[in-house]
C-alpha cells in the first residue's frame, strides 16, 4: 500500500504543477498516470509543438513545458505510479480513500485529487483477430522500458512521430527493427522522418509501406506476424518477430472514474469553482481538463491556478482547525522534502562612505 | 480621447496578460498606471529577486517576469498611459465607459478592467512643510525621464535600492548629483552599493549620510535645500540643486477607485469569481491582487487565469450573439495586430523508401 497525502490521478501539466503547490504546504503527492511518461496531452500528443499562451514564455514546446514542471517539483518528491490506470476508489472507515489501479496497485490518501485531462489516455488497437491473445505476451501498445527490446526481433506498426521515433531508437537496441505503415508517406518531425529514412537506406530498418500487419502467430508468446501488402501481387510477407509494437495512437477516455459517483457534464467532472474545485464526492478535487464548470477553459494556465486554489483547502481538510499563512516564495523561499533549500539573496546593508 | 476595446487599470502581471488573452480574441487594450513603468508590485517592489512559484519556472527574477510579459504581448500592440492615476470612471449614454486620470487624460471603451493589485502606488512624501508647493517645480517623487535632469544639480534623499540606482544613472546625466540618507548604511542589491561606492569615491556623487532634507528653498523654481545633520556639531548644510528627488518608497492606496460604487471589502473589489470575476458594476472587472472572494489567493498565477477567464465574457459583453471558438495557440497560432504571425511547422509528410 502506498500512502501519501494527495493522491493525484493523472500526471499532465495540472498533476505536475498540483505537486509543487501542495509541496508549498508540506503535503506530499503521488501521482498516478495510465501513460509510461508524466506531461499528459503535452508529451503524449504534441511535444514537440510550440505553446505560446503559457504567461512569461512567449513560445514554449510543449515538451519543455513538462521538463521545466519536473524540475520545478523536484524538490517536493513526488511518487509515480506510471502505465497503470486508476481504476476504483473506496472509502475507508477512517474517511481515507484507497484508489487502486488496473494492475492493482494500492494507494491510500485522506485526499483524491482527478487531474485526468480527457482521460486516461488509451491505445487504438488495430483490428487484428487475436490480438488480445498477445497482450503482454510480445504484443504492446506503448513502449514502456526500451530495454525489454534488447537484442530482439521488434516489429513496430504505424506512420507517425512515435512510430518513427521508437523505430530510431529501436534501431540500436533491437537485434532486428521493422516498421509497418499502410502508406507510403510518413507524418512526422521532419528529423525524424529523415533520421527514419537514414536508417531504412543501411538497412537497420526493414519497412515496408503500403502494407498492414494481418495475423499473429504464437503459441505461449508471439513468433512470427504476417504482413499483407496492398497491392496484390506482392501479397504478404511471414515475419519473425518476437515483439509487435502497435502505435496508432492513443485516446483518451474518461473510462472508470466515470463509474465512479460524480457528477459528470458532458464528459466532464462537475465541480465547485466558487470554491475549492470539490467534486460532489467529499475530500474528491478535480482540476484541469477534467473537470467543468459555467465559463470553463481548457487551458494549462486554468489547470496551474485551480491546482493552487485546491492545495489550499485540501490542506484544511488534513489538518482541520490549523490556520495556515500563506507566505510568498519570494519571501519564505522554497525548502524541499529532500532538504533542499532556495531562497532569494537577502539585501545588503553596507555603508558607503 | 484614446478609444480602445478594453480600458486596463493596472499594468502589473494581470494587467499586462491582459493584453495577450484580449489580443487572441482581437480585443485591444490600452493600459493606465500610476508608475512610470510597467509590472506593478514586480517592477516597483522586487525586480531583482526570485519567484519559485511561476508556473513551469523553477526560478525567474521578478524583473525578467515583466520582461518575458512585455515581449509575450507586443504582438498585440498595447497602448500605454503610464505615470497617471486612474481617477474618474463615468458611464456614457452609449454604455461605454470613461476613466480620467489625475492628469486629465480621458480613455474610452466598452469594458473596463480593473487590475489594480493593492492599489495605485504613492510615494511616501518626507515631511518637509513646504514640498508640496516645489512638486512638478523641482521636486518629483519617481523619476519617469531622466533626461529631464541632464546637465541638472540633483539630490535625492533615501537608502535603498532606488535611491541608489537612480544617483548611479544621473551621474552621468546631470551635472552635480547629492545623495542624502538618514542613515550610515545603505540597504539595497550588493552590486548598487558597491557602484554607488565608487562613485562617491572619485567625486561623481557627493554623499550625505545621517543627515535630512529640511527646508526647501526657491522662488518660482526650486533653487536650493537645507540638509541637516543628525550630529549637532556638524550643524546644517545648504545645498544648490534644480531637482529634488526623494526616493522612500511607493505605497499602494485602493485611492478613487474606492469611490465608484464598486462592492469593496476589505480593500479589495468583490467580483464573481464562480463566472466572469465581473463587479456589481456591469462592464467592469477586477483580476489579480485587487479582487477579493471567497479562498481568493493574491499569487500571480491566479491573475493570470482569471484574465484569461475575463476576456471570454468580456468578448461577450464586446460582440454580443457571437460564438467564438477557441482555438489553441499550438494549433492555430498567434496572429499580432502588428502582422506577425506565430505558429507551429506543421508536420512533414513525406515517404522514406
Ligand atoms: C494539439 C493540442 C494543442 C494544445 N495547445 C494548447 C495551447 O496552446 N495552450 C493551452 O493552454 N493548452 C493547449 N492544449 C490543451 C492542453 O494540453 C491541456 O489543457 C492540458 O494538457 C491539460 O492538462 P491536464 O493535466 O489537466 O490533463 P492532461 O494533459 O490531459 O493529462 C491527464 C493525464 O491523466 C491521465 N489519466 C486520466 N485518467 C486516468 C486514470 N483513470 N488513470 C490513470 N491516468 C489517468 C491521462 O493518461 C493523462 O496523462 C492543447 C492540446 C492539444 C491536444
Ligand atoms: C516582496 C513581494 C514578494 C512577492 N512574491 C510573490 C511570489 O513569490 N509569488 C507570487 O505569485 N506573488 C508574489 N508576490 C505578489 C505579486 O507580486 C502580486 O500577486 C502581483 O504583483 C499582482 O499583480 P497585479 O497585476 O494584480 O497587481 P500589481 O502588481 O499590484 O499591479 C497593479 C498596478 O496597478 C496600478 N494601479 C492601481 N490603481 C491604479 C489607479 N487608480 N490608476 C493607475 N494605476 C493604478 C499600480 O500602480 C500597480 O502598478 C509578491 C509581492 C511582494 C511585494
Amino acid at each position: 500500500m502506498i500512502k501519501t497525502d494527495l493522491i493525484v490521478i493523472g500526471a499532465g501539466p495540472t498533476g505536475l504543477f498540483t505537486v509543487f503547490e501542495a509541496g508549498l504546504l508540506k503535503l506530499k503527492c503521488h501521482l498516478i498516470d495510465a501513460l509510461p511518461q508524466p506531461g499528459g496531452q503535452c508529451s503524449e500528443i504534441y511535444p514537440k509543438k510550440p505553446i505560446y499562451d503559457i504567461p512569461a514564455f512567449p513560445e514554449i514546446l510543449a515538451g519543455d513545458l513538462v521538463d521545466n514542471l519536473m524540475e520545478q517539483i523536484k524538490p517536493f518528491e513526488p511518487g509515480f505510479t506510471l502505465g497503470e490506470r486508476a481504476e476504483t476508489l473506496d472509502k475507508q472507515a477512517d474517511g481515507s480513500y484507497i484508489v487502486t489501479t488496473n494492475k492493482g496497485t494500492k494507494h491510500q490518501a485522506p485526499v483524491v485529487v482527478i487531474a485526468g485531462g480527457l482521460g486516461s489516455f488509451e491505445p487504438r488497437k488495430p483490428p487484428i483477430e487475436n490480438i488480445i491473445d498477445f497482450e503482454d505476451k510480445g504484443v504492446a501498445y506503448m513502449v514502456k522500458d526500451p530495454e525489454v527490446y534488447r537484442n530482439k526481433k521488434v516489429l513496430i506498426a504505424g506512420g507517425g512521430d512515435s512510430a518513427l521515433d521508437w523505430a530510431i531508437f529501436l534501431a540500436d537496441v533491437a537485434s532486428e527493427v521493422s516498421l509497418v505503415h499502410r502508406r507510403k508517406e510518413f507524418r512526422g518531425a521532419l528529423d525524424s522522418v529523415e533520421k527514419a529514412a537514414e536508417l531504412a537506406k543501411v538497412g537497420k530498418i526493414r519497412l515496408f509501406t503500403e502494407a498492414e500487419v494481418k495475423k499473429l502467430y504464437g503459441d505461449e508468446h508471439l513468433e512470427a506476424v504476417v504482413v499483407k501488402h496492398n497491392d496484390s501481387e506482392k501479397g504478404e510477407t511471414y515475419v519473425e518477430v518476437d515483439n509487435f509494437i502497435p502505435l496508432f495512437g492513443l485516446s483518451p477516455k474518461l473510462g472508470p472514474i466515470g463509474d465512479w459517483g460524480l457528477e459528470i457534464e458532458r464528459n466532464a467532472i462537475k465541480v465547485n469553482n466558487a470554491k475549492d474545485y470539490q467534486t460532489n464526492i467529499p475530500g474528491v478535487f478535480a482540476i484541469g481538463d477534467v473537470n467543468t464548470y459555467e465559463g470553463k477553459l481548457k487551458l494549462i494556465l486554468s489547470g496551474f491556478h485551480e491546482a493552487a486554489v485546491m492545495c489550499q483547502f485540501a490542506y484544511q481538510l488534513i489538518n482541520p482547525g490549523k490556520r495556515y499563512v500563506m507566505k510568498y516564495t519570494t519571501v519564505g523561499g522554497v525548502t524541499g522534502f529532500d532538504g533542499s533549500k532556495k531562497e532569494a539573496k537577502k539585501e545588503v546593508v553596507q555603508s558607503i562612505a
